[in-house]
């Protein structure tokens, strides 16, 4: 029976996801290997013996305890997000199951110290710039020294696009698209700013509210790299646990002076804050962070026109990422047909000149990894676009 | 009609798959963009006409570019590898044509200066290994100085191995198996050592034979990038073109003293060197140079003891690439099943001993490219690992 809504549907085949995690992961991960295991002559089989049937229990293991953290995610989940009844929940798709594995390295890159020093190759360049140009009065010096290879933003960020100092930064609205888990507008939120997270994937929302809203009191284990055998040196750097989170966003001080405010907003980004969806000016964000966002656009033109919108005049959208078009190739199938509007960076500043920004500052070739496993034996790294851009 | 046997069946695809590149390749490149940006409203379209239309076109004309080339080695392969009368072709499958992007970008890489530092970084150090094992006694040094970054191999293949000095290389059979266009093989064939390169795929066959063979007397252009906009920063690093081939191996003088001699088979590793396939001992090779090729193997098993068959008591296999197992997650189809059998490198080393190696020495993380392109904003960098294993 699949009686609900769009949004529902949707809801509940990403539950249907992360309960079916122990199930679909056994499948992708365990059966091939008994199967191929089985399919060796017995000559073969003796040669690995002692090396595939162990490792198919130890990967049983920990599917299993991926799988409880899973479960206790969507049962938060599911109250949270007003599930309905269970037996009207559309089953996951494959594509649903697939990104479950995303999930995990997700989770590891936002809320684990394995992620540390991935997710702040972004991170602290874009907090930085945030409170470099919303200084407050009583704090000049708000970050430890410069690392070697970090970007010294005193020689990157002209002088005059930099505010008044203030008391408080609660007054400034900042919102980041496509947030994930949504560490980013925490660690936004914890330098004092009034921000909002957007997301549209439940995988993520799920494992954000998880994160931000539960109230757990002591870590749990994932093992967040079980998924690729590829790369791989040891069966330890396949195998290990992670703990996870690495802070407890929950024992923060909210009513703390020192602290902004901090929501979540679920569904697109076009939808939460497009012109025609939100015609009001309620919007009148100050800035915009985007961090591994734009490419994620299946219309560029469209993003930029709503962060456009959502922007107060002269409001900024500080920028960090590749260009790794998402929907690039994506045209097998003429309904979902969204492929060929992949620009170029300097196609993308033109559009955001045309748009209505005017780029004041800009670093390239930052490079830095994303949810990549830090001791496997490969990774994609992205030479990264850091820009400032003001609406005018 | 399609009346050949299957040998013929996969190389009339790949002839088709070759011929058709420009329509396949419009197909995928051209007319998503058409279709895009007629999609767009009028007030988006006269933002993107200066950017969209004009890249079209251009795009257009390096598609016509490519294939001027990829006709020119069709037309030498079909003759050269005896293909049967065009009316008997099978049609070229969308993998077959999908190759052909692959095809590329591996000329790029083995054959032309851009990818001259690419491929470098594992061809120099092979080349070295192979002549430091089998030193020539009138020339003690062989190589410039080290360069930066360079592995100092003094310090990594201990003095036991390495052979006494002969007068020539031309005795010493060096096999190297999954060689793509030959310009590893042709390498080693340069510092004067009896060569053979095996390579499976036809879409690599076509294109080594046109640069070993067939004799130009002038550089062609390709437009090795434009089948990718993601990590592009500007219009011509994505329409740029690269002059192919760098050097003319046809220019060598082959009966030279100085040089050795140099072959190409054409098969999968195992049938061409299998014991099942060759139980004769006449393959007897003094090494066997393999250069990111045992990852592309269903069995590594059988891949090994292929190596350990091919090879003569004492032979060398010298080993440099990453371990991305080429055939995990294929599970979809059962016929054609084949993940399963992937391990980590520590259980590849023990898999080498159980099937009759001994590693003498090894430098892990050595960082490099495969395909890249230079100036995109992104690329995938493995940690490769270099060995050197006798067979006891």
């Amino acid at each position: 029976m699949d009686t609900g809504n769009e949004e529902d549907r949707v809801k509940t085949r990403t539950l249907n996801a992360y309960y079916g995690y122990s199930r679909s992961a056994r499948q992708s991960l365990i059966e091939p290997r008994i199967k191929q295991y089985q399919s060796l002559s017995p000559a073969n089989q003796a040669v690995v013996s002692d090396i595939i049937p162990p490792k198919i229990d130890a990967l049983e293991s920990c599917i299993r305890v991926n799988s409880l953290f899973f479960t206790e995610v969507a049962n938060g989940a599911s109250e949270l997000f007003e599930a309905p009844d269970v037996n009207c929940w559309t089953p996951a798709t494959v594509t649903d199951e697939e990104k479950m594995l995303a999930t995990l390295k997700q989770i590891t890159r936002e809320w684990t110290l394995e992620g540390y020093r991935e997710r702040n190759q972004s991170f602290i360049l874009l907090t930085r710039a945030l409170c470099m140009l919303f200084p407050l009065l009583d704090r000049q010096i708000e970050f430890g020294p410069l690392e070697p290879g970090d970007i010294d933003l005193t020689e990157v960020i002209p002088n005059d696009i930099i505010q008044q100092p203030q008391e408080s930064r609660r007054s400034i609205r900042v919102l980041v698209p496509g947030c994930g888990l949504g560490r980013l507008p925490f660690e936004i939120f914890l330098r004092g700013f009034e921000v909002q997270g957007n997301e549209v994937s439940y995988h993520m929302l799920f494992a954000a509210s998880y994160f931000l809203h539960s109230g757990i009191t002591e870590q749990r284990k994932i093992h967040p790299f079980i998924h690729t055998t590829s790369h791989t040196k040891s069966r330890y750097d396949q195998l290990r646990s992670v703990p996870v989170p690495d802070i407890n966003p929950t024992f923060v001080d909210f009513d703390s002076d020192y602290l902004g405010g901090m929501s979540m907003a679920a569904g697109s980004f076009d939808d939460v804050y497009g012109k025609h969806n939100k015609p009001s000016n309620a919007l009148n964000y100050d800035v915009i962070v985007s961090c591994f966002f734009i490419d994620t656009s299946a219309n560029i033109l469209q993003t930029l026109r709503t962060m456009h919108h959502a922007l107060k005049p002269g409001g900024f959208l500080i920028n960090f990422g590749p260009l790794l078009w998402h929907f690039e190739g994506h045209t097998s199938d003429e309904l979902t047909f969204s492929g060929g509007l992949e620009f170029t960076r300097d196609e993308v500043w033109t559009l955001l000149t045309r748009t209505g920004f005017q780029v004041v500052c800009s670093r390239s070739d930052i490079k830095c990894a994303y949810t990549a496993n830090e001791r496997a034996m490969g990774r994609f790294i992205y030479n990264c676009e850091f820009f400032v851009a003001v609406k005018v």
